[in-house]
C-alpha cells in the first residue's frame, strides 16, 4: 500500500444521496428538521457510506500508545511511565476509555506504536512498534520521515482491516505522556497560531509549567523551521508516534468511506496533517466534543468542525469519540427506526 | 397523598457523599477532574440517590400527552388531531421517543393526562385523562386549580410507583400540540421576561404566525393578572395539563431521591412551577439539551441549570432526555468500573 494511492482514493461524499437521505429524514414523524444535528450525522453518514438505509453500524476505537522524548524537558505532571502501566490499564479493560466503549457497545483496539517499554507479547495488544519513543523534539527530529509514513500506514492499515472485518465507524483515541506538547507543536504550525495560544494544561501542569511547556514548543519550532506545506514533515519533526498513527486512521477511513470520529486535542492535531495531506478527508470527520485543552478551538476552527458536545473533557483514550460514534449510532437508528407520517397515520403541518 | 406532604419531604442531597464521591472519582486512572461533567453527573446521581457504589441506574422516560384549547387561535403549525395520532405512534414504538430510548435501554410510559380523543382501552396507554384537553388560556382558566393539583399528584404518583419498581432515573418527555404556547406563557410570568422573549416557533410556525402566538399569550396575561408567587395559580391559568403531570413527575422523583432528567423547553415550563414550589427540587434536575426553541435559554438560565448538550433539537417528547439519561448512566458505569490508580498499578503525577 502507498500512501499516495489512498491519498487519491479519497473522493467526495455522496451529494446527492445526502439530499435523498435528508428528504426520508423530512418524511418521519417530526417537524422538519426538529432532530438537529442527529439529523445532520444522519444525512453525513449515508453520503459517506453510500448507503440509503444502513445498519447501524458496528463501531470500533483505537487507542494509539506512545512515548515522547520530549518528556525530558518537564513538560508533563506524570512520569513517562505511566503510558506504558495505562496500556495494561486498557487491556484489562478498567481505564475510562473502556467503561465508555462498553457503554456504547463499542470495541476498543489498543496499538503499541511506539511506547518506551518492552511489552513482550501481552494478549489483546497490537505490536506495530516502530520506536521506543519518539526523539526530544528539542534537538532532533522526533522520526525520520520514513518513520512518520511507516506510521501512516499502519493506521491506514488498521482502519482498512478494520472496514473489511464489518466496521462502519471508526474512533481516533491515543495515549502518550507528553502528547499535548507535540500536538500544541504541531497545531502551531499547521494554524499560523502563536504557540501561547494552543498550548494547554495538559493532564495537568500549572501556569509555570505551560510557559515551560509554551518556551521548549517555540525553541523546538525555532530549530527545526517547518512550513505547513509540508505536513509530513511537521509530523516527522515535532509530532509523535501515536498522532501520525490516528492520521492515518482518518486517511484509511476517509479511503474505505467510512467516517471517522475524533476525540480531543491530539486527534486534532493528526486530523490537522490529515486535512493537510488530503483535503477531501475533511468531509469524513466528526468531532465528538471540544475539550478544554486550550488549543483544541484553534484546531477544530482551522479544519471547520462543530464539535457535538462540550462536557470539559480532557481525558483522551478515545473517551469522548465513544460518546460521540454513540450519537452517530443513534441518528442511524432515527433515520431508520422512526415511522414516517403515511406509516403512522400521522396529519402533516396545516400552514 | 398530598401535595403539602409531597414538598415537605423533598430536602438536599446529601453533601458529604458528594464529597466522598468526588474522592473516590480522583482515584480513579485519569487526570483529576479530566471527564468533565461526568464526573459532575456522577457526583449528582450519588448524592441525590445516597448511594455511595450505585448500581447503573434502571431509567425511565414519560411522555404525558394533552391537547390545549388554545390551539383555536392559531398557535400552532400542525392540527390538534396529532396529539393522539402521535400517541398512537408511542405505542407502535415509531416515535422518536421510542428509538432514542431502545438505545439507550430506557423504557418509555405514555401517559393521557388530557388528549382531546377518547381512546377508549389501549394496549400500553396509561390513562389518567383528567380533561379533554384544556380551556382556551384566551378567555378562561386553561384548567381549575383543584384539576392542576390532581394532575400534579398523577405525576406525583407515577414517578413514585417507578422507583418503588426499581427506577433510579427518570427522564420526562410530553406530547401536545400548542403546548410551547402553555409554556411559553408560563416562562413570561415565572422568570419575568417579556412574553416576546420566551416565544419561539415551535413546531415550525413562522414569523407572522409567532406574532400571533405572542399576541394570543400577552392577551391571555392582561386577561389572567398573574403572580409568579402562585406558581400553582400560573399553571391552573396558562398551562396544561402535561406541563402539570411533568411538575408532578419532577417533585415525585426528588421525594423519592432519583434525578429527572429534563427534555427541553415544556419540561423546562414544568420545571419552573416545581422550583417555584418547592426550591430544593432544583438539585435533582439535570438539564439534557438546550432547545434551539426560543425561551429555553431564558428558562435554564432562571432555574441555574447548565444544558449537557445543545444540538439543535426541537423535537420534544423526551428525546434530548434520552440522550442526557444515556450519559448519566455512563458516568454512573465511569465511577462503579474504572480502576483506581492502585488497582491498576499506575504511578501518580510527579508535580
Amino acid at each position: 500500500m502507498k500512501l499516495s494511492d489512498v491519498l487519491k482514493q479519497i473522493g467526495e461524499p455522496d451529494a446527492a444521496l445526502a439530499v435523498q437521505t435528508q428528504r426520508r429524514l423530512d418524511r418521519l414523524t417530526k417537524p422538519q428538521g426538529s432532530l438537529g444535528r442527529l439529523e445532520d450525522l444522519a444525512v453525513q453518514y449515508c453520503a459517506i457510506t453510500g448507503q440509503s438505509k444502513p445498519a447501524v453500524p458496528r463501531a470500533m476505537v483505537f487507542t494509539f500508545a506512545a512515548d515522547h522524548g520530549v518528556v525530558d524537558e518537564g513538560v508533563s505532571a506524570y512520569p513517562r511511565d505511566v503510558t506504558a502501566q495505562m496500556v495494561f490499564n486498557f487491556l484489562r479493560g478498567g481505564a475510562g476509555v473502556n467503561v465508555l466503549a462498553r457503554h456504547a457497545g463499542i470495541e476498543v483496539r489498543v496499538v503499541d506504536i511506539g511506547v518506551a517499554y518492552d511489552f513482550g507479547t501481552v494478549a489483546g495488544l497490537i505490536d506495530r512498534k516502530l520506536m521506543k519513543g519518539t526523539r526530544n523534539m528539542l534537538h532532533a527530529a522526533a522520526m525520520d520521515r520514513t518513520t512518520a509514513e511507516r506510521a501512516l500506514l499502519t493506521g491506514i492499515e488498521l482502519a482498512t482491516d478494520a472496514v473489511r472485518h464489518g466496521i462502519g465507524l471508526i474512533g481516533t483515541g491515543e495515549m502518550g505522556i507528553g502528547n499535548t506538547t507535540a500536538s500544541a507543536a504541531i497545531a502551531a504550525v499547521m494554524t499560523g497560531e502563536a504557540v501561547d495560544a494552543v498550548t494547554g494544561m495538559g493532564t495537568g501542569i500549572d501556569e509555570a509549567g505551560r510557559a515551560r511547556k509554551t518556551s521548549v514548543i517555540e525553541r523546538a519550532l525555532a530549530f527545526h523551521q517547518l512550513s505547513r506545506h509540508d505536513a509530513l514533515d511537521v509530523l516527522s519533526k515535532v509530532g509523535g508516534l501515536e498522532i501520525a498513527g490516528m492520521t492515518g486512521l482518518i486517511l484509511g477511513g476517509a479511503a474505505a468511506r467510512v467516517p471517522v470520529v475524533l476525540d480531543g486535542f491530539i486527534a486534532g492535531a493528526a486530523a490537522l496533517i490529515a486535512v493537510a495531506l488530503q483535503p477531501c478527508c475533511r468531509a469524513y470527520l466528526i468531532a465528538s466534543h471540544r475539550s478544554i485543552e486550550k488549543g483544541h478551538r484553534v484546531v477544530l476552527d482551522w479544519i471547520q468542525l462543530k464539535p457535538l458536545f462540550d462536557l470539559n473533557l480532557r481525558l483522551g483514550e478515545g473517551t469522548g469519540a465513544c460518546l460521540g460514534m454513540g450519537l452517530v449510532q443513534a441518528a442511524v437508528k432515527v433515520l431508520t427506526e422512526m415511522a414516517t407520517f403515511d406509516e403512522a397515520g400521522v396529519s402533516e403541518r396545516s400552514t
